[in-house]
C-alpha cells in the first residue's frame, strides 16, 4: 500500500506532535510504501517570513530522519520540488464547485472568527487533494479533524474519474490506532496555541527545567492517586518501558509519593527516549549535503510518480497539444 | 517592450474576433516582445470534452499562424506547456484576499445570473496574474472588459513586491487603438452567444451564402443612407481598400442602390482578403509537425523566462530547500 503523509513545516515539533501524529506515520515505513513531504506550499498561507519558512524545512527534514524515518525505505521529499502537484491543483480546480470548499471547517472556523481568509486558506483542500491523488496513494494517514479534506479529495477524484475516465487512484483516510493524547504542562491539550508544549529536540537541561515546572495538584502526598488521569503519568507513559509503567501505577496507587519524584523519572525517562534522536540530529546537522541528497533524492523519486499521473490527467481532459485523432498519422 | 496576450481556444475564430482584438494583438508583434500563449487551462473551465479542447487548441494555432503571427519574430505557445505558471499561480494564492476575487465581475455575473461558479472561474484572475507575472509583461492589450482582471493582476503584484522584494514586473494594460466595432449578421455586435457570427476560415462557399442572408432594412433603394450607420458598409470596411470604402460610401450617400449589391461587394472584399490566409492555414494543417515544432520552440523559449521568474518568486517568499544563510559554509 502505497501511505503518503503531509507534514507542515510551521515550527519544531513537540511531544504532542510526535507521539500524537508524526510516530504513528513514520512506523508505517516498515510494511508500507512511504512518501511523506514536506508541505512548505501549504505553510505559506501562514508563514511569511521566508527564513523562517526555509528553517523550519530544514528542521522538519532534520527532526523527521532523527526521528527515525528511514529514506532507505520510506521517500522524504518537499512539496515545491514537485512541479507536478501546482499543476494537478489546477486541474482539479476547474471542475470543482465552490460549495465543496465552503463547507470545508478549516475556512469555516477562521470565518466564523472574523478573520479574513486569503485564497491559498480556501482553496488549500484542494492542493491537499493534488499531494494526495499525484502519488496514486491509498492510504493517507490522519486525525479526526482532517477526514473531511480527505472526503473532499475522494470528491474531486470521483468526479473527475466519473467525466473523464479512471485516472486517479481513490484514496482512503486511514485513522491511525495508537495515537497518544499527549497532555501539556498545564494539563490540557498539548498544543503551541496553549503555549503548553515540550521539545522534542533543543538544550535537555531547559526540557528537564521545564519537566520540573510541570503544574500539580495539591492533594496531600499520603492519598492514592488514579494514575490515568494524572497528567504527569500519562507523560512518563510515553517513554517509559512496560516494567517501568508499571513500578510507578502502583506508586500512584499505593499513595505516598511526591510529584517531584515522578517529575524526575519522567525527565530521565524523556532524556533517555530522546538522547539517540538527539545525537542523530547532531550528525545530520553537521552534515547538510547528506540531507541535501536525502530530499533531491526523494523528490526524483516522487515526480516520477506525480508525471505519469500528472500526464494520465492531462491527456484525459484534452490538454497537451498532441495532434487530435484525426490527423495523427 | 514585452506585450503578452493570451487566446482562449473556445472555437472558431470568428470576424469579430479578429477585427475586434487579435488583429491589434499581431500586429503588436512587429514593434514589441510578442508573448501570444493559447490558454488552454482557462478553457478546461468551460470545455469539458477533451477532444474539444484538443481541436480548439490546434485550430488556435493554426488560425492565428496563418493570420500573420509570425513565429520568428513573436512567441507562440500553449499555456500547458509552461508548468510553471501553476506553481506560481499557487504562490500568488497563498496572499490573496478572497475579497479580490469575490470583487471580480465574471464571478459576480455569473452567480448573479443564478449558475453555479466553480472554483476555476472563481480563481481565474489568479492564474491570469500567474500567466502575466511569469513572463515579465510589460503590456497586456485588453478590451475594457478585461481592464479590472489587470489591475487583480497588479495588485497581487504589488503586494507580493511590498512584501518580498522586487520580484515581479508591474504590468500594464493596453487598451488598443484600432480594434472594430464589428456586427454580426443581424446588425448586434458579432458574437458566439448571438448566433450571428461570420467565419474566418472555413468554406468560402458557405461564407457567401450566409453574407448573402445578412439582415437588412427595407428602406427604399433610392433613398439616400448613411454608410456610417448600416452594419453592412461596417463590415465591408473591414476588408476594402480605401478606394472601394470611398466608392460605396458614396453609393450610400446617393441612394439608389440595392443591398444585394453590397453585399456581393462585400463576399468579394472578404474572400480576397482571406483567401491568402485560407491557403497559409491549408498549408499548414498539411504539415502539423511545423505545427507542433513552432509551439514546442515557442514553449522552450517561454519557459526560460517564466523559470526565472518562478525561481526569484520562490527563494524570495522562503521555497526551495537551500539550506539557510547559518548553514551554508
Amino acid at each position: 500500500m502505497r501511505v503518503l503523509s503531509g507534514i507542515q513545516p510551521t515550527g519544531r515539533f513537540h511531544w504532542g506532535n510526535y507521539f500524537g501524529a508524526i510516530k504513528q506515520y513514520i512506523d508505517l515505513q516498515d510494511a508500507h510504501d512511504g512518501y511523506y513531504f514536506i508541505a512548505d506550499l501549504h505553510a505559506l498561507t501562514t508563514i511569511r517570513e521566508p527564513d523562517v519558512l526555509r528553517g523550519y524545512v530544514r528542521d522538519a527534514a532534520l527532526d523527521l530522519l532523527a526521528l527515525g524515518l528511514n529514506p532507505e525505505r520510506a521517500t522524504l521529499f518537499v512539496q515545491s520540488d514537485i512541479p507536478e502537484v501546482s499543476q494537478l491543483c489546477w486541474l482539479l480546480m476547474t471542475g470543482a464547485p465552490l460549495g465543496l470548499l465552503e463547507r470545508c471547517h478549516a475556512y469555516k472556523d477562521k470565518t466564523a472568527k472574523g478573520m479574513k481568509a486569503d485564497v491559498g486558506l480556501f482553496t488549500y483542500p484542494i492542493l491537499m487533494a493534488a499531494d494526495i491523488l499525484a502519488y496514486d496513494s491509498n492510504w493517507v494517514p490522519v486525525g479526526e479533524d482532517q477526514v473531511q479534506h480527505i472526503e473532499v479529495c475522494r470528491d474531486l477524484a470521483r468526479s473527475f474519474n466519473a467525466h473523464y475516465g479512471e485516472v486517479f487512484t481513490m484514496p482512503e483516510a486511514k485513522i491511525v490506532p495508537g495515537a497518544a493524547k499527549v497532555p501539556g504542562t498545564d494539563g490540557e491539550k498539548m498544543s503551541k496555541s496553549y503555549d503548553n508544549t515540550l521539545a522534542l529536540f533543543g538544550d535537555p537541561k531547559e526540557l528537564r527545567k521545564k519537566i520540573m515546572r510541570i503544574s500539580t495538584d495539591s492533594r496531600p502526598m499520603e492519598d492514592p492517586k488514579d494514575p490515568e488521569s494524572d497528567h504527569l503519568f500519562l507523560l512518563y507513559r510515553l517513554f517509559a518501558s512496560s516494567e517501568q509503567i508499571e513500578e510507578v501505577k502502583a506508586i500512584y496507587l499505593r499513595g505516598g509519593f511526591g510529584y517531584g519524584d515522578i517529575k524526575k523519572r519522567l525527565a530521565d525517562a524523556a532524556d533517555a527516549y530522546l538522547e539517540p534522536a538527539r545525537q542523530r540530529r547532531a550528525a545530520l546537522e553537521g552534515n547538510p549535503q547528506l540531507v541535501d541528497d536525502i530530499l533531491k533524492k526523494g523528490a526524483t523519486k516522487a515526480r516520477q510518480v506525480a508525471a505519469a499521473v500528472l500526464e494520465r490527467a492531462e491527456r484525459a481532459c484534452g490538454l497537451k497539444n498532441s495532434l487530435p485523432q484525426s490527423l495523427k498519422k
